[in-house]
């Protein structure tokens, strides 16, 4: 019987805090297809400011964030997008961006720390004489923090060539900004400097700030209007979206505070999990609140069975590959839970039974 | 300054009760995506029961889940579908079905109580043997109540009909419910015996029952599994939803309940406008809690100058054409606000002053 | 057994004239991707100056004709066209501006002469400010002949007032011109002042001008660079396409000139089909080379059992209906054709046996 | 003035032969979109023969062959193919799959000699169990010989491992076989061999056939039907089309004798290439009638100002990029071509004349 649980398979799984639930409660709304939400005008209004952009729109996922952001940037037919082949969009967003959209996407290799050459970006960019035979370069994405590789940061620097390379060639740039905010606190640079070279950006607020349901997109008031329209088109248009738009707020002011604690407890995981034999991940690479390892071979027991295993004891991680695993922490993981999590991978891979330290 | 507000554009403008508020705020929830959220789970069997479906799946507007369903049943390149050429699904959804499905809408004239004839649309059906230039028939759409008719309820014999021939043609039938429990209420019939003929339909909570955000498709499981993949593609999967899925349980056990109410209010209203000269409309025709009237040449006052006229005295309604204005009423309106409705209709019609009854 | 063969299912069916198979023979050609093949430009700058346009572009079929030009007039996410319920568009293309193209049909209803009521294409048009919930109107496309209306020609002045109220609003006008020659000589009016209004149009050159295979579009330049590109994408760029560009010109020089006979041919069929027992038709509504007819209730014979019996005696038409029948003449029909053809209806709806005029 | 023309672009630009005017000039043919044109059904037998395939279909290009195909295995919404990062279909069709099909591509890095590693394939493959987040795989696509990998032939044991593998995961696998016989010349092959596990393929009768215009694509007799289907909505679709089938049955006849020999003198001009100094290629990679070749750093003359001195002399190549151009050789020209395109290079790479071998 399991008696204690330890939900590290993301960090979409917060419950919202108490705080946002007395203001889902008394969330002042209204018909936010027929008129404006205060509520959520009051959220888009303050997202527009963090992230240094004119305006905001609140989207009931990341998902649709970036579809309806990379749709308008792309809204002619025969328009291509270059992204990284390890980016959130192409791998595990269904390939919505062609099936509902149309967009033909180019991939260019993500290095391990999650940018890609600018080299291979400006190569994939395609040469506008060829235009009988070449779809349209109009957009090229970036992930920061990049989920898939293990929660990485980009850094200003990197951001901002990308964005002269995509000026340079008339592009548009876009950013998966799913995690902006866990990147902002490990370079110690705020959103709206890490967002200046993008024209466009989706950022969370039910990943590592903890809100029950949302995503809001940023860019300049005409990307907005568009984007507007397409969030009805797809069914993203929603009623007395206050209620959600308040419990976002809170955790824009409140869960952002915790997002360092976060990133210290994701670093004891880490340093805890390379002691055990049997694992292997590079502690170095953990920027954030996300750790990939693997199971080496010759370790006593495969990921899959770690995996039930750990299950059986409350500890919930994800299954990436045949040797990966994946866990992401957030502030309803605590300094325990860590601890108690580590003595459960110890017994499972060692074998050696550990006091637990408690809850 | 307008001093009290009577809000009769739309049966979406309703204010979440303190009920819900607290049931939002006290909702057991987790990750919707990863997991099932218990809320969620909750809303969706019961919808499934009410509705005399297998499976239901909570969608964030009408608009997605009319587009989810239309596009399961057409998930094969080269579909048609059959639905009334004044159908919101054709009119009000941004073309959504084609410009993000492409699916190819044929549509059949809506008469004025929202049917279509059946030979009309029997004749509409492509003859699979001219394959080589047609599109493949998948699917008819139907409307109850069909809000453009005036909110006219579509019968169980036609219902039934219209389910028929679909089968005779191996077509699927998809019902546009958003209204659905007004037309139960008006017919006296339950809601899984007007679905009864339906493959799937579409069930909005944000409308009448007054839940802040939100629809339910439901369908087989077999629907509802592939609608539950397509809602994420377009980005309507969200996290901890429960909180929106709590409040919808209380408007479907507590405001259902006032929607007999809100028929009689309107056909009041109805009764009230058709008394006053420049007005003009069919009382009969008024089934549930939607009114359409024209503004007659001759008037007093343009259709238009009379929206303005109200807005001055808070009654906010919808013009939807030169003469043509539409209101409607939900269970945030009073018999009082329906008083003070007609008494600010009359003076800017007739220019007589008249006491006001309400607060 | 059949010995003589009279084929009336379409104009499409002609073969290649002896002028035309040498013109193929000695072609002078060149790939048409890489650079321009001469006979192609030839085809197209001598088609760009009978329509009046800019610059024309040979495709291979008059249905990838109308998909480019109704895509490239609706290159923007979320385009909606109006067209005729009758159009061959609508009808026959197999829903590819939808299906392929994302673009979503408005239809206005089709009169008996082909014209839609200019109020009621005006009312289609969706208003600007609705673009929360409404696509985006961009084109208009009309039909001349209107071939599913039995080939009746749309007037200039028709065309003109089209023409008018698109730009009025903002709106391309697409003319589908397959039978656009039928309709010059039927109403003694240039091609080019008939398409004076229309931003593009597609005209065929395999149907009544008898040329094996192709039509061409024709627009502005930029209409038409733009097109190129999508007939590439679509893959109807060809190599040396200019074999059969030069047979398109001789049907363009020779053939053209016995359209007028063909409509006089069709009269004379016209009316002696209406002098057969058992067969209802407007002859006044024969204007060109197409002939509809029903077979009316209580004829010797059924619709079905009439082409069945036809086909017998060599006899080819096109049965549209449980009751209605297509024929279609062109150059290769002659007069004893003609007479040879209602000799056999007549025998097969009166019984009556008749002596054949022709070989 | 350009006294003579060698025109090594691609082995697109061959000139139809008096046979196959001859050939065009006598073709029997029907409207191949009411019925079957006898000469296009006369091709398509003997394609499917040939292929050792159920049926075949003739189409306008190798675009529209590909897009066909894929469309067809890809029918379903949500689609996924895996394909060549290097691949003719992601490279140059204008992305035509997504942007016009919606299709998601998922690339592999091709290796020099055109294969992808199976286990890279295999990666690429979906977990149907993450169903919810991916597209759905169906569709491998594979390229022979691989044009922008110069040419390279894949073998039997190679494609019948894609195969295996797709029929492991329940995907079919479509060959790109554009340029398939000469991959059969090469490897000493049938062709119907080299397409044994493939469940569709487009071969090219226009590049070193020699024939005008078309490609055929080849199949199950149910996935050609489908097909069919899709190439009318696309305008692919064509009358009296054996016009163009007939000559392609005299390339398919004659033409293909010949591809021994392009083969030979394409060794012979890259070996030649090859001694000249300032250029760098793989003499061994060559291994039909492709050459790709490098201008080294530190040669006398730019790629750039190579080609235009080329263009000069009547050679017409294709830049592929700064420093990279590609020749294609086909039965057009001749050795003595071969040696004076030699002399060309020689003189613009090195100064020093050469006397001319040809005429």
């Amino acid at each position: 019987m399991v008696t204690r649980t330890v939900d590290l398979r993301s960090d979409t799984v917060t419950k919202p805090t108490e705080a946002m639930r007395a203001a889902m409660a008394n969330a002042e709304v209204d018909d936010d297809v027929l008129s404006y939400d205060p509520s959520a005008l009051r959220l888009e209004t303050e997202m527009a400011k963090v992230t240094g952009k004119e305006a905001a729109l609140f989207v009931p996922s990341g998902t649709m964030g970036n579809l309806v952001s990379v749709l308008v940037h792309c809204n002619i037919r025969g328009s291509e997008v270059i992204l990284g082949n390890n980016s959130h969009i192409h791998i595990y967003e269904n390939g919505g961006i062609s099936t509902i959209g149309g967009v033909h996407p180019r991939t260019v290799k993500n290095n391990d720390d999650g940018t890609m050459d600018i080299d291979l970006i400006e190569a994939a960019i395609r040469d506008p004489r060829g235009e009988i035979v070449y779809p349209t370069t109009r957009l090229i994405c970036l992930e920061n923090t990049q989920a898939n590789c293990g929660g990485r940061c980009l850094s200003v620097e990197y951001t901002d060539k990308v964005g002269e390379l995509a000026k340079k060639h008339g592009l548009k740039l876009h950013m998966d900004g799913a995690r902006i905010f866990n990147a902002s606190i490990a370079l110690g640079v705020p959103v709206h400097r890490l967002l200046q070279a993008a024209d466009s950006a989706s950022v969370c607020l039910s990943k590592g700030l903890g809100a029950p349901v949302g995503s809001v997109i940023v860019g300049s008031k005409s990307f907005i209007a568009k984007a507007r329209i397409l969030r009805k088109t797809l069914g993203g248009g929603m009623r007395q979206v206050g209620v959600l738009c308040a419990a976002a707020l809170v955790a824009l002011h409140e869960t952002v505070l915790k997002l360092e604690d976060d990133h210290k407890k994701t670093k004891m995981l880490a340093e805890g999990l390379n002691q055990i034999k049997g694992l292997r991940l590079n502690v170095a690479a953990v920027e954030t609140n996300i750790i990939f390892f693997d199971v080496v071979e010759g370790a006593k027991i495969t990921a899959e069975k770690l995996c039930k295993n750990l299950e059986q004891h409350g500890i919930l991680v994800m299954q990436e590959s045949p040797v990966r695993i994946r866990v992401v922490l957030h502030h309803q993981i605590s300094e325990s839970d860590v601890q108690y999590a580590l003595s459960c991978f110890k017994q499972a891979l060692t074998g050696r039974v550990q006091e637990e330290n408690g809850n």
